[in-house]
């Protein structure tokens, strides 16, 4: 019988997809250079020419039958030694190959860590705004999503998260830099996060998991710190991609760090890795493993994202915009004049911009602007950013 | 709270496994060209040479965002659409891209197609001998696996499956060339499959797919055939990967052909893509994709495989062991000369022979031999057959 849930899930198209699709049939009737398309979280920047040099070297030194060949299940031992190694150089914070699981980017990271950390009827917390794929990843693992909302600067309101945890609590997802707000998370309030959920696990019993997913890790602004989270929380899992910092989320590589400081750690680890099997990861891609040892600490030139941002920030502000200051990843999110974001971003698109709606983030009222495009496609839709203001009334 | 039935699946290392290593263990300590290893299914042929010379190409070309960005969910356009113009050309049955959904290997290909066609509680019929990841899949999806055993030949048995059918099958797993016994199943053997399968549907009134694992389709000898079954039965879903045919198992590319035959054929689509979305597979790896449209329909040069399938299949049998003569995939099933064949393959390590019993694959008293390795390792081992063969009475 055709599963009536996984059609449901196919069919609807997220609101995401649905905004590009409209944009790409609107570019065809008015051409490219009129639509202002800021719906996608698609890397504009190249990867760090050293990745696509390493992967013509390994080519040219072969054998082809090893470089394309099976590796183990929890990744390439040279390749999960690396990882540890600049995790534990980076972070001053020891880390061995033996706690990283390399995974198909870091979607099948948070899917094989839910998987191992969340049993049938048990609840994970998530801060709103959150990348709405967490409730299907969830859902999928036979958990439920309990959404908890973020204070107004949007950092993690820890008296709303202390109030959220039950006896059925298994983890929290933490996403800093954010998706879709482009917040970072300060040490402070990771502290007091960490306190709270050591309090819960005494009071309770049990392990609370901290779920970090960190693909946006390394594109930061201003110098802001994203502070790492095994140092702070005893019970953390990092789920971490390379498409962001390398500009290759084409490529599925990422990984799932369990930290050595979790009592059970071999346990969860096992538990990733039988999740991961059972839905059907073999090995990651293996090309893109044996690069990593390589190019492990280069990240893309993410000036023209820095750059876009002070532009968007101080031009979209000065037109009467509310904006949060985005500190880290490539997402402004901007308060929508009207309390429904939805029609904002309607009226928007009368201008051939196009902003996705924060709805579906769980956290209505906003719009985010993904800013990984072309500095000029930024400046062209700065006049319709300011006739769209006009039309609520404000400065423009 | 660890979920510990993925604790146990990520603990229990497959028997295969626990043989390869072993093995790797047992080279450590004589010399690697003392033991002779027939555990593992991993290509010994390179890819054909455009593979890599695609890759290069593509790098050069240019811009490398685009060659590792993200691509549809269901696969790049032109990726699709290739490999729906080789099937239509290849098989004479008309597909377009808009059946084939790009994968990440076929473990991908087999558990999106398992979320997508079963509902908890219904039952997924498996032809023993089966690859034993079939099971955890099936369990996986909500369903439970039903084990039919083959006929003495290793085709499929067909009275047995006509009483296995109940109203709770959804499915059936058809896998040829097969994993572990190398036997292709004959065109008349899938008609008698169709007519009894299209018999049910009417009978039970509802639909009952056929997934056709294929990714040994290209690895036959003497000529074989190895219908398309699509064009012989209506609601075939067929799970390919290109691992196999292109000896590339570690870069995980496969796909999903939902037969345009099949009447609800787009919901089955929706319900593929919701599933592969809810597993967490965001797309197939870009640079992988990319190269398909100028590799399809090549296959690396399989002749090592025919000369090794040769040689064991005619001495072995000198020795006085019984096969089942491979017709495909490179696997030879011998049949243990006692009734357990753990310990027949026990005893074949105090020869240094590495071979798997296969009680794993749901049919005792066989061994699987993997002949995907130098024909010189053949040669080296064949003393050490012939010994075991004396050490049973046989004729050695």
């Amino acid at each position: 019988m055709i599963n009536r849930k996984a059609e449901k899930l196919g069919r609807e198209r997220s609101v995401i997809r649905e905004i590009f699709e409209y944009g790409q049939k609107r570019k065809s009737e008015i051409g490219a250079e009129h639509v202002y398309d800021f719906s996608l979280g698609n890397p504009s920047v190249s990867p760090p020419p050293s990745v696509d040099r390493e992967i013509v070297r390994l080519i040219e030194d072969g054998p082809s039958t090893s470089l394309h060949g099976y590796t183990s299940a929890s990744g390439a031992p040279e390749t999960r030694r690396a990882i540890a190694e600049y995790l534990t150089r980076t972070h001053g914070f020891s880390v061995s190959g033996d706690s990283i699981y390399v995974t198909v980017g870091a979607a099948a990271a948070l899917t094989s860590a839910l998987g191992a950390l969340v049993t049938k009827g048990e609840e994970v917390i998530v801060l709103a705004p959150y990348f709405p794929e967490y409730k299907v990843f969830i859902e999928k693992s036979g958990g439920r999503a309990v959404e908890v909302p973020s204070c107004p600067d949007f950092q993690p309101n820890i008296e709303a998260i202390k109030e959220a945890i039950t006896p059925r609590t298994a983890a929290i997802i933490v996403n800093s830099p954010n998706n879709p707000s482009g917040a970072v998370i300060t040490r402070e309030r990771l502290e007091q996060l960490a306190s709270v959920l050591s309090s819960a696990e005494a009071e309770l019993g049990k392990s609370i998991y901290l779920i970090a997913d960190e693909p946006y890790r390394e594109l930061v602004y201003d110098g802001a710190e994203v502070p790492f989270i095994p140092s702070i929380y005893r019970d953390t899992v990092v789920c971490y991609s390379f498409s962001k910092s390398l500009s290759l989320p084409g490529e599925r590589i990422g990984y799932v760090l369990v930290s050595p400081s979790i009592p059970e750690c071999d346990s969860v680890f096992a538990a990733v890795a039988g999740a991961a099997r059972s839905l059907g990861y073999v090995c990651a891609p293996s090309l893109m493993q044996r690069i990593l040892p390589k190019v492990l600490g280069e990240v893309s030139d993410i000036a023209v994202y820095d750059r876009n941002r002070r532009l968007l920030l101080s031009e979209l502000s000065s037109y009467g915009f509310e904006c949060v200051p985005p500190s880290g990843a490539f997402y402004l999110f901007l308060k929508s004049p009207v309390p429904d974001a939805n029609e904002f971003a309607m009226r928007a698109r009368d201008f051939e911009l196009l902003l996705v709606p924060s709805d579906s983030f769980g956290c209505p009222g906003y719009v985010r602007i993904s800013y990984c495009v072309e500095t000029e496609e930024i400046k062209r839709a700065l006049p319709a950013f300011s006739a769209l203001a006009k039309s609520y009334g404000l400065k423009g």
